[in-house]
């Protein structure tokens, strides 16, 4: 059954119009017809059944039969913090299975190495939005705006916080400090890892350094690893 | 230091010639010099120092100074069986990260629902070559030619074996079956899944159904996600 992203819908309101680009999908591409069901999801945990009303190229109206609250809800909350990567598509990747595995918050931070400084997050947030309609995840994970390292670390989290970092020295596994059903921030960095400084300031704002196996991992395949590890510890 | 992937090198012999290709490589792109140092992995476990005896752009000699066998020798055996994607991105990227967090053979499978019936092999073991060199992997993972699926599982394997379907009936979770340090062969359908028919060929072949958790994944995620879970009960 075909999927609409609708951050607007109204879970009070029987009737919803397709926004004009969403009714030209409908209706010209998807060729769906009156009576023929939907879903949609509004991004904040509702999952919602629907009948198409009247298919208009323009103006589709849906008229909603039932609405599920809460669907698919984390017993956790995973904020990764994440160097961009130099490649673009690097970091894209990393978005769309942090998604489709899950995650509820990412930071793109600038670090002392990062090559890259900026990311289009318009485009990062259609990434994030198709996934979480392919996965069927009625929760769109947020998406912040680029934040300097130094900023970012400096703020104040309800949360366990973990640096993953390659320099050796003392590091315990992610596994063995994670408590259950927490909130948690982890730091990713760039190619070239973070800099001594930059960790030294980290374990000064009580992020604990830990590690994510024995592998040398390319940037975004820690955050996925890391992505993956607290929702296996979760399950 | 630079790494050098040369599977054809010969531990009980000091002296190592580069292919032409790398020799230039070697000289010309990296210019190195006589004197430096360089790593060789062979592919097979070995992790070699060398030094650069005479670059030269054709055939440059290195002087192996020491040899490390077994390094990164994996605990367990990990064999995973996936349908090529339609979009074969995917499943090159798959084969990146699997090689980067841990695997050691992985074969592609025709099912039934396959759109893509055939891999170009050269280019995908290129794509593992590049990832063990960038994440320090002394062995290299096989990749063994596409087979149909009601083929392969007919094969003999001395493993535990399992594959993981989206269709909604009782099933376990991997990390409730994996006897840990063992060898494993999983299988990964394509998009639109296993056919019913296909699930209970396997099944009839001893074949575990198995579950890698609630969230809907993609194929290469889902490849992923147990190389990943693998790879972490085996630590």
């Amino acid at each position: 059954m075909h999927l609409f992203y609708t951050p607007d819908v109204d879970a009070s309101h029987p009737m919803y119009f397709l926004s004009e680009e969403e009714s030209k999908h409908c209706v010209r591409v998807l060729r769906l017809q009156a009576g023929d069901e939907v879903q949609l999801i509004d991004g904040r945990g509702g999952l919602y059944q629907a009948v198409i009303h009247e298919a208009h190229p323009k103006r589709t109206i849906l008229k909603i039969t039932s609405v599920q609250s809460g669907f698919g809800k984390r017993n956790h909350h995973l904020h990764i913090a994440i160097a961009p990567t130099k490649n673009i598509e690097r970091f894209e990747w990393f978005l769309e299975k942090a998604t489709e595995i899950g995650i509820d918050e990412i930071t793109p931070i600038i670090c002392q190495r990062s090559e890259r400084k900026e990311v289009k997050t318009d485009r990062s947030a259609k990434i994030i939005t198709s996934a979480i309609k392919q996965s069927l995840k009625a929760y769109h994970p947020i998406l912040n705006p680029p934040i300097p390292f130094s900023k970012f670390i400096r703020q104040q989290f309800d949360a366990q916080k973990f640096i993953a970092h390659c320099i050796a020295d003392s590091k315990t596994s992610l596994s063995a400090e994670v408590e259950k059903q927490g909130s948690y921030v982890i730091l990713i960095g760039p190619e070239g890892d973070f800099t001594p400084a930059e960790v030294d300031l980290a374990l000064q704002t009580e992020f604990k350094a830990i590690t994510l196996g024995d592998s040398r991992l390319r940037t975004e395949t820690a955050a996925l690893a890391a992505c993956f590890e607290i929702n296996f510890l979760n399950r």
